[in-house]
């Protein structure tokens, strides 16, 4: 396996916790309205729409849209089966849909992504737009050298343009770069559009009763704990 | 003035001194060659190529490539120039066009950019592809939040998409975000984009003899001694 130039890191449930700081915003702005919901269900309905909303996109049915404005659609959606409607205005869904920009880094995260930085140029190749990226990675201190990925590709992965934008980009080869994921689907994709792969297991990202991705399930050319540990794979 | 959301900053020039790293690779590899040369002049005379390559893309007579391809081309004309074009093969023209990714910050960039940093969102808006300022990003550690500009939008300065794509990247009004820059053409075409303005001087970015941008030539929203006076300005 050459040694590649570039790193590109999944970000919603690879690097950050999603769910525990959507649920948290959620539950606070429930509980100041006096209501009564169960949260991580409503952080679940919510992330459930996210596939869907970007497949539209993925098939031709609608042009390239940023992920801000699906999770504000969804939000909408998601209120709406929560019998929520009446009681967040447009400036709480406003402030909620931010949620996403303030996502708590796996404590493994930044130090793992610093050492890698090292070595690599480390990048983000998320179907987050650049806006949604750059505000999260500020938040969270993620140390990326630029933001590829969706938002630069007009492309949603596994669409191989976002990640064949992404190499594009940095005038690079497929083959240069490994993608680093802790979903199965996200690599096989990579992998078909000519990236080296990486799994990282998040065995909790969707909670503790999760079922999916716990395990690599294929060759993947690297299967490491979590970033601290790819480091040392990589000899960071 | 309301404060801003983001800073922009030109690099070359700006961030970067451009002319002593450009003249010092050239200046080696013609001594290893056995030529003679001045070398301060080559460098001068393939930054003079810059603004008119350039300007066949603004003026829609080819369409966008990035700026390493145009570094490149302009590379093979000042090798004819001075009699070059025999000495220097595909290898070492690869090699010298690379001088444009190893540009030493001046002294007081990176401290000016990590204090700008704890309260804007930086980034880049420079004529340099993504790659380009990528790996001279990283060379220099310059703490950009992301990487925006001519790659990005696929219009060079003073294109008014190249600014104006890059604040919609960041889901940003105009007046929302500052272009920061050593050149005055830069900031009038900003402002003319909507973008608040801070002009920088770098007096010896041309050498000792330079003539043009030694001050401010409009009423920039903040003229600063440099990028840690502008942290002072902007309460950082």
């Amino acid at each position: 396996m050459p040694s590649p130039q570039a790193l590109f890191f999944d970000v919603f449930g690879t690097c950050v916790d999603w769910r525990s700081a959507v649920e948290a915003l959620v539950s606070q702005m429930v509980r100041e309205k006096g209501c009564q919901i169960d949260s991580f269900a409503f952080a679940d309905a919510w992330r459930a729409r996210y596939q869907p909303a970007m497949q539209e996109i993925r098939a031709g049915r609608r042009s390239y849209a940023d992920l801000d404005v699906l999770h504000r659609e969804n939000l909408d959606a998601t209120l709406r089966e929560f019998g929520l409607t009446d009681r967040f205005d447009v400036h709480d869904r406003a402030d909620l849909n931010k949620a996403w920009e303030k996502l708590t880094p796996w404590p493994d995260t930044v130090a793992g992504l610093s050492r890698l930085k090292s070595r690599f140029i480390i990048a983000p190749c998320s179907n987050g737009s650049i806006a949604l990226m750059t505000r999260l990675s500020k938040f969270g201190n993620l140390p990326w050298d630029c933001i590829l990925g969706a938002g630069l590709a007009r492309a949603y992965k596994p669409d191989p343009q976002a990640y064949l934008r992404s190499c594009a980009a940095l005038q690079l080869d497929p083959a240069e770069v490994m993608m680093v994921a802790a979903h199965n689907d996200d690599l096989a994709a990579a992998r078909n559009a000519g990236l080296q792969t990486c799994f990282i297991p998040r065995t909790i990202e969707y909670g503790p009763d999760q079922t999916t991705d716990l395990r690599a399930e294929s060759d993947w050319e690297i299967v490491a704990r979590d970033l601290e540990d790819l480091a040392l794979h990589l000899a960071c």
